[in-house]
């Protein structure tokens, strides 16, 4: 497969990829069946390791400059790891977060990694949403994408068809304070649900469980949508002593 | 004033400006004497309003498509307000945050929005580092760098000459969970100390205080910087009732 197939990314292409050395590591101790080649810059300085590791796990790997012509990221990478795009399912027995429609690729390869970091590894993306496999995401993630479960659905209400068990905790205004709920109400088998980045959550979202407020104060409109899960987040995984 | 003599920006001219409508408002609100000249497009929906704003505060605005021609910024603004960069003095009475050496401007833009939210409103900020000022960080802020106040120190020792009556949480691994060190020996005139996103903070740190550790997993080396503020900031501001 020639290098201009996969880049630069496409969405509708069936393939990403892993953009930096970091990323491309974790995806060869995770999922190395979907990588389907490993790019690496003549002037990486642990090449030798990262092409006898690929050599090992019958990956193939390419030393050479040609392929990060055609990439263009802020940054240069030292190497590119490309890979097949996969579906998860998430797993009915371990907490969630839902993401209502994120737009930004930062705050969603953000969120993903504080997941990985608190334990909670199953997230579910409404559509329309940021792309979960473009390498800004992947970047952001810092590769923690591929340690957790991730599956898209076009509507809340088909989530929460698929799982019924989960008692749902819905980030808004006029909710309940975090830590009031911690003490109160919480259960272990959560749905962490936060809105996109200009809209937060619609009203309607109050009705299906229990509405949790972040508090703040009122020298801002809100809090960066990365920074709400990661605090709401980490308050549950701390209480369910997941971390 | 010609505005070439602002735009784009550099960091070595004792201007800047506050990229769109939002962030310009917060400045009209806040600061007002700082703001020299507010730049708007015709095709502003609320132009009238804020023209008026600024007639009222005696601050020049002009409304044409000029300025807007040499601000290459991701995304187009309607609004550009320039302002004096200013020199802030840190409330030896109030809790601080300290970055040591941040890199990333969308960071330090996201932690100063945090730091609003949460009524933690005071950030030193030890160089090298990210600049304040520089639009991306105004922008990632959501305009909340001007509701707090922030100064920078050439070394931490010259921040805790500034400061010695505070206590110290340096976030670093090997520290005491923050929740125990909530639960135990959290001080109301706290300072937060975080270090840069590529290495933490150094060992020595461990000495000037109470180290503290957010629990994580095994998954992710870190959390990125922003989340760790985010959590550390909420932690100590939900204890001493700052939210």
């Amino acid at each position: 497969m020639p290098p201009d197939v996969i880049l630069p990314y496409k969405k509708d292409h069936p393939a990403s990829y892993a953009p930096g050395a970091f990323a491309t590591i974790e995806l060869l101790h995770t999922r190395p069946r979907l990588l389907r080649k490993v790019y690496i810059r003549p002037s990486f300085d642990q090449k030798d390791s990262l092409l006898a590791q690929c050599a090992r796990l019958q990956i193939p790997a390419l030393c050479g400059e040609e392929a990060f012509r055609r990439v263009r990221q802020k940054e240069n990478e030292y190497v590119i790891g490309v890979f097949d795009k996969y579906v998860d399912k998430l797993d009915p027995g371990k907490p969630h977060v839902v993401l209502v429609s994120p737009m930004d690729m930062g705050n969603l390869g953000t969120i993903i990694r504080t997941m990985a970091g608190l334990n909670i590894t199953n997230l579910a993306v409404i559509s329309t949403a940021a792309d979960i496999f473009h390498p800004k995401t992947v970047r952001a993630s810092m590769g923690a994408l591929f340690h957790i479960n991730c599956a898209a659905f076009d509507t809340f209400e088909a989530y929460r068809a698929a799982f019924p068990a989960h008692a749902c905790y819905p980030f808004m205004l006029g909710g309940e304070t975090l830590p009031r709920v911690l003490e109160s109400t919480g259960h272990p088998l959560f749905t962490l649900i936060f809105g996109n980045e200009a809209r937060g959550l619609p009203p309607e979202f109050a009705g299906i469980g229990t509405p949790v407020r972040i508090p703040q104060s009122a020298l801002v409109d809100s809090l960066n949508l990365s920074i709400a899960v990661g605090i709401g987040a980490y308050g549950f995984a701390e209480r369910f002593g997941l971390v």
